[in-house]
């Protein structure tokens, strides 16, 4: 088992042991119990422990708090946005104010808030203060980015720059404040901790990127429905660009698919046919590029300074899926 | 101006320089700006302030922003409690998930909690676990509080204990918890902290049981509509006291009161002659004074060892309105 497999277990297990199946009132950490069961690959944690090894030299499993910590957060945020997203379902199984109610998913989410901020601090009392600084500078950034991505949603002109800031708070703040915090943790000086967070960062809008890509531009054996974001005339990257470089007759197209969801397989065929003429894969791929290329320049750097190959291995084992 | 005037004055303007109202997305951030905006007595930062000067001595303004995060995270709690109590106003305007929609009360209110944490450390790094812990501790036991009111709304029976539990997590909690961070600020030890917490606790459930008591046996010239509480079928200290002494005869009746909500004025005099029969005023007014009295006891244990006078002075005044 590599590194990555064996700290996940550890979480695993860790987060299964948490005490909230046994908890009163069980309106209140009964979901916790619930949403947490129902897995995921624990790539914040994981990436918390891991940035908190390098810079250490120490036992990842001394960060296991403070790494869960990320992974309870992350599922708070999962159980509001699913109430704002009117998702009935998260991995297979009702979400929480589906099989609860809407009051219950408020309140237990704020609980898990709660919950996680203590947990953050309790192993590295000597770093709490620039711990809850960066904890709250992420959280902020991830509720910023859930508000630009719902009132994208009704706005008729959205820059393309305005999108890319909108996913590196909602996607990839995260990603970058886990591993700045692992550093953080660990002691490390304030331009490694920036470093590991740009790095995270970089990774997080290239693996969004990616999924835009995918939804359009599959590889083969992908599992999920061709054009699904076309279908919900979700405004992507791919989306966005189309229409920043479509001549007045495409454009034209575009706005009459874009004005309405739904529309189907034909819907969609028409939509792809205008990005293959505008070189939108081409571009995408060009950007993912460009953000992949600014995390291994940061790679470079922080290997020459941290034992970093570890974490350099599991990012690249998800990128092989992803990208 | 009496100090608690003068601190609150200070705080009003601190919470109204905080940037909300300049910062993007305004959807975020209005909330909180319209929010802390319908002003309020400000008990909750006024406590902190006056438990860091007690126990240190020193100038209560230095502990401006933990005692405004406290504010923040009541206003947040106010956020998200509207929402799942459907009330459509808050001192006389519109809601936040009525003046916006559902979402932004979530999300808004969600961000206000990350806000409050950030700034509750500001001050103080070298007691920033310690705070934290607290305010962890604190955040829960609200939530809890939450939790069990609505779920005792729809529980047929609900012991007196459990209420007074639930009371206590609600709403004395964060006023204890106010005490207790400010003292934590000043480096109090343990013991003191505690007495703190306990004072402010006993105070809390104290005020509440008053609300109880004024909505069926109001102060002459009191403001609110007599009985709204029976008339909403909300169970109190009064109507659990009541089901628990009457006869078989007053249970059914109460019974059949409080089967469903409304009934107005005939429905009121009717459950109030039965609480008159069964000496629930004397009765509740017992039971506050015996939290009193505990305050009191801590209050002088407290006026030994810290500068306790302006703290139970602005007390006495808040329980002169109340009590």
């Amino acid at each position: 088992m590599n590194q990555a497999a064996t700290l996940k277990e550890a979480i695993d297990k860790h987060l299964h042991e948490l005490p909230f199946a046994s908890l009163q009132p069980a309106n209140l950490y009964e979901p916790m119990h619930y949403l947490l069961g129902l897995k995921g690959k624990r790539i914040r944690p994981i990436l918390t422990m891991m940035a908190y090894a390098a810079v250490s030299g120490r036992d990842p499993m001394e960060a296991m708090r403070l790494s869960a910590a990320l992974e309870l957060f992350h599922n708070f945020t999962l159980m509001h946005d699913d109430i704002m997203d009117r998702a009935p379902m998260r991995r297979g199984q009702p979400t929480v104010h589906t099989k609860w109610n809407e009051d219950v998913a408020i309140l237990s989410g704020d609980a898990l808030f709660a919950w996680s901020m203590g947990e953050m601090v309790a192993e590295f009392p000597q770093h709490a203060a620039a711990l809850v600084e960066e904890y709250t500078r992420v959280s902020l950034e991830v509720c910023e980015g859930q508000m630009e991505d719902m009132d994208f949603a009704s706005q008729k002109d959205v820059s393309i720059d305005a999108y890319l800031e909108m996913i590196r708070k909602k996607t990839a703040a995260l990603l970058g404040g886990c591993l700045r915090m692992g550093a953080i943790a660990a002691g490390a000086d304030i331009e490694t901790q920036k470093e590991f967070q740009a790095f995270g960062e970089s990774m997080g809008i290239a693996f969004q990127l990616q999924d835009d890509l995918m939804d359009a531009f599959p590889p083969e054996n992908f599992g999920k429905q061709l054009g699904g974001d076309i279908i919900e005339c979700k405004k992507t990257y791919l989306t966005l660009k189309a229409f920043s470089l479509a001549g007045p007759e495409d454009h034209a197209k575009l706005s009459a698919h874009y004005e309405k969801q739904g529309g189907g397989e034909e819907k969609v065929k028409q939509v792809l046919a205008i990005f293959e003429g505008l070189n939108i894969d081409q571009i995408t791929r060009q950007l993912i590029g460009e953000y992949v290329q600014k995390a291994r320049n940061l790679s470079q750097s922080l290997s020459e300074k941290t034992a970093f190959a570890p974490l350099k291995s599991y990012l690249q084992e998800i990128a092989d899926r992803k990208l």
